[in-house]
């Protein structure tokens, strides 16, 4: 079943991810805590925490199931609405739910910042759909290093249509926004969410999507971090990535709609904060110096650009 | 006029606390910066930050006039709505509003953050309240400093009403609330708003209970910030305090109605995020250890307590 494949992708994803990072840090390792859900499903959590390269990382997967009432179905979807018919008035719907998502926060200021999330619902009535994406955020500039980012994932997603990588780069550009700031969270990638038959594709092929989506987070993302992990930095440097990482936990506090839903319906605390950083900091107006290293990231952030 | 007086007492508190700061500090200096509001009005704030005491101290005075839908003018207010009658609708509602608020953050982790606001409103048409308080955010619990600062506010209290201490502590108990994290920010202290008439005080007994308010800040609060400020502390205090920040900003970013009213509407966002502090923490899944000093203050956190 597609439940079952999902889970499994997900799964070894999960290991093979943090494996790769494992061997790129050196010497942190990750610790395991498996949990349980009280009304059906659970999942395990992996965090690396104060490691050579990375500060923080973390690839929580969750593999859910229950049932809803159907109102929540509608909630959740623009198009929820249809898929519950059928249903008489008050029956609830059994759902399944999993997925994988990630932060990566690495310590030097020139080596990005990366999350990812993956997921599949559906529920016994035949509603399902794929969502998800994978970005980035450096504190600095390389634009090689953003070539080599979004070409990876334009790659993936040309493999299965060349209309996704421009609809979902935009999407994720859309997403990660800062409305306060004026600014993007960072370089974006791509993102997706309530893809189902709608979209002329079947299961499968977003089943094969996603699949491919987790496969592209290492070499997407790892040789950027090997390339910087060790690049000479000042404390100016670090401070400025510590700003940033003020502007994330603002993203994700003020607006990120997962994190928001989980603080305010009582999801699992630290697996929904998992995505701050270990430290963030907040200067009283400061100002980039125009023409500066951190000006030239600054304007990427308040008007996105193409890499590929 | 009460706007006079007002704006009055808020430019001399002004004055005189960034004077105490400037003064325990001994080397970080207040910068000041006058803006002017397009509608109509201004403010002036002062910041310090980087002191040998204070990582980050603000104290910001706003005093804006112009005009509102009455809309705007019941959103405030609970009481609102009558208090617009008599107007045509569609008929925009004459106001000023003025305000000093502060956030101290000294840098020893045995030394308190202080949060105070007070503030005045009113419209032509004879509308008007006064809101304020002033609290305490320790990242240890010391007894005789929090008997002192709530004593001092209490004697502040008794000297307008019995009613007001009990009453107004209260309100800061329920008002700093992290409902996520199932504690309070801090040790509370003092909270109102929306009072005017309907108190049974008149604008010039609330005007005095204010200024009171403004007076109290220095003797409740700088004795403290002395007596701690080169207090020996270990790495592990230093990062429990940054965790204790982090709860800090997730209070003002996910649950702070004038934080999330000025970033959502479009205020000037370094005055609103004034209060965050210079360095904040996120650990996964940190846990104290029971009965160590981390743990006892997460105690009085969980249950806020009485200290006079």
């Amino acid at each position: 079943s597609m439940r079952r494949r999902f889970e499994e992708v997900c799964r070894n994803a999960q290991a093979s991810i943090c494996a790769a990072i494992e061997e790129i840090d050196g010497e942190g390792k990750f610790k395991t805590d498996a949990w349980v859900r009280e009304n059906g499903g659970g999942g395990m959590r992996r965090e690396l925490q104060g490691g050579k390269v990375f500060g923080k990382a973390g690839v929580n997967l969750s593999v859910v199931h229950g049932t809803m009432p159907q109102e929540a179905l509608k909630a959740a979807t623009e198009r929820g609405v249809d898929r519950a018919k059928g249903m008489k008035p008050g029956e609830r719907v059994p759902f399944f739910a999993c997925g994988l998502s990630s932060v990566m926060h690495p310590k030097n200021p020139f080596a990005p910042t990366m999350h990812f999330n993956y997921r599949y619902f559906e529920t016994d009535g035949g509603v399902w759909w794929f969502g998800g994406g994978t970005d980035i955020t450096p504190s600095y500039l390389n634009e090689e290093d953003m070539q080599h980012f979004h070409g990876t994932y334009k790659q993936t997603c040309d493999k299965h249509d060349p209309a996704f990588y421009p609809r979902f780069k935009k999407q994720a550009d859309d997403y990660f926004v800062i409305p306060h700031r004026g600014e993007t969270r960072g370089c974006g990638g791509i993102f997706y969410d309530d893809m189902n038959d709608l979209e002329g594709k079947t299961a499968d092929e977003m089943y094969a999507f996603a699949a491919d989506g987790l496969d592209s987070v290492v070499p997407s993302y790892l040789p950027i971090v090997d390339k910087h992990k060790d690049d000479p930095f000042t404390q100016k440097n670090k401070e400025w990535q510590l700003m940033r990482r003020g502007r994330y936990v603002e993203f994700n506090l003020v607006y990120d709609r997962g994190t928001i839903f989980g603080l305010k319906t009582g999801g699992r605390i630290e697996s929904i904060l998992m995505s701050l950083p270990e430290t963030a900091r907040w200067e009283y107006n400061h100002k980039v110096e125009p023409g500066s290293e951190e000006d030239k990231i600054l304007q990427v952030f308040r008007n996105p650009r193409e890499w590929v």
